[in-house]
């Protein structure tokens, strides 16, 4: 109803997460009526990064080069390897601070339903890596869901197999967290896992 | 810190209306990891909209047309024309769909302070359509803002002095609004604007 053009960028709007009708039309109004300038700008960087942005060949992490940054960082330790899901888990870990080791990405985890087993997640390469490098510890960071539980499991067993020191994060109430409001399995899981003082 | 292509891609994002850098984030990563077809289709669509998308000859609308779908439809009436700030509250009055006149899209509001006068809102080109044609009523839906007063007060002065009937949208009680939740500014102006039933 706003025309061809301009129900087409609603249109492709959407496929952004988080963005239904309303705010996709009012996106699109705004690009067309405030910023053209910006709109340009937006529609190259999109090109750009979908051309230039591939996978790590080491970590599997988005980057436009052949290694990430953080690969090809002879400051960061080889010797631990932490495994998280997505480029999102990375950054996150990466923007808190406190980890000075490596990565393995998974773009995703263990989903037979939907057809994705080890291969898809690259485990077969992670493996490799472990049996080439000399990690001393593989820390497991994927998601504490369902999945993100399996997966670890799956890729747990394949590392002590290996004779690999395996950790995973731990469970419990977040930082600032009241108990009140924690919902039950994080509060048991936050009992079982206390630590003596 | 994602590198160079994505932070640009991230950065371009921003510029959307309601989006911070979180969601701009989250966006990029969806973009590169699960849909790249979509993200060129999305690349495309504003280029596209970027470059033909232009104003109406007539009532200043966005349309990639020279005259938009309204005022080229001849079975909306000429007698009518309905004066709003923005394409999207032209939008939203279509959308509510009790209206069969044509349109005047001011694409802004007075704003001496901003550098935005009558030039600007195309008041000239407004009164030369009052002149030329025979508008039976011209209805000034501009916003119920100050700025959007301020802007009705200008024009339906003006359109007096030509001796056009004028009309404001009518201030009130939104339809299912409950009296406790309305703010006393509307209570008043409802109270006021009473009808004798």
């Amino acid at each position: 109803m706003y025309g061809k053009t301009i129900d087409q960028l609603i249109d492709a709007l959407r496929i952004l997460p988080g963005v239904g009708i309303k705010s996709a039309q009012r996106m699109a109004l705004q690009l067309l009526e405030r910023d053209r300038a910006g709109a340009y700008r937006l529609a190259e960087a999109i090109e750009q990064a979908a051309t230039n942005v591939g996978r790590c060949a080491q970590c599997r992490t988005l980057t436009e080069h052949e290694l990430c940054e953080i690969c090809n960082n002879p400051a960061r330790s080889e010797s631990q390897l932490c495994v998280v899901e997505n480029p999102a888990d990375l950054f996150a870990i990466e923007q808190a601070g406190g980890y000075r080791g490596k990565y393995f990405v998974l773009l995703g985890h263990l989903s037979p339903i939907d057809g994705v087993g080890p291969e898809q997640l690259g485990i077969d390469k992670l493996i490799e890596r472990l049996q080439q490098q000399t990690i001393s510890e593989l820390i497991l960071a994927t998601n504490l869901t369902v999945e993100g539980e399996a997966t670890a499991h799956f890729i747990a067993d394949k590392a002590r197999s290996l004779g690999v020191k395996v950790s995973r994060i731990a469970y419990g109430v977040p930082m600032g967290g009241e108990l009140e409001y924690v919902d039950g399995g994080t509060l048991n899981m936050a009992l079982q896992s206390r630590k003596i003082l």
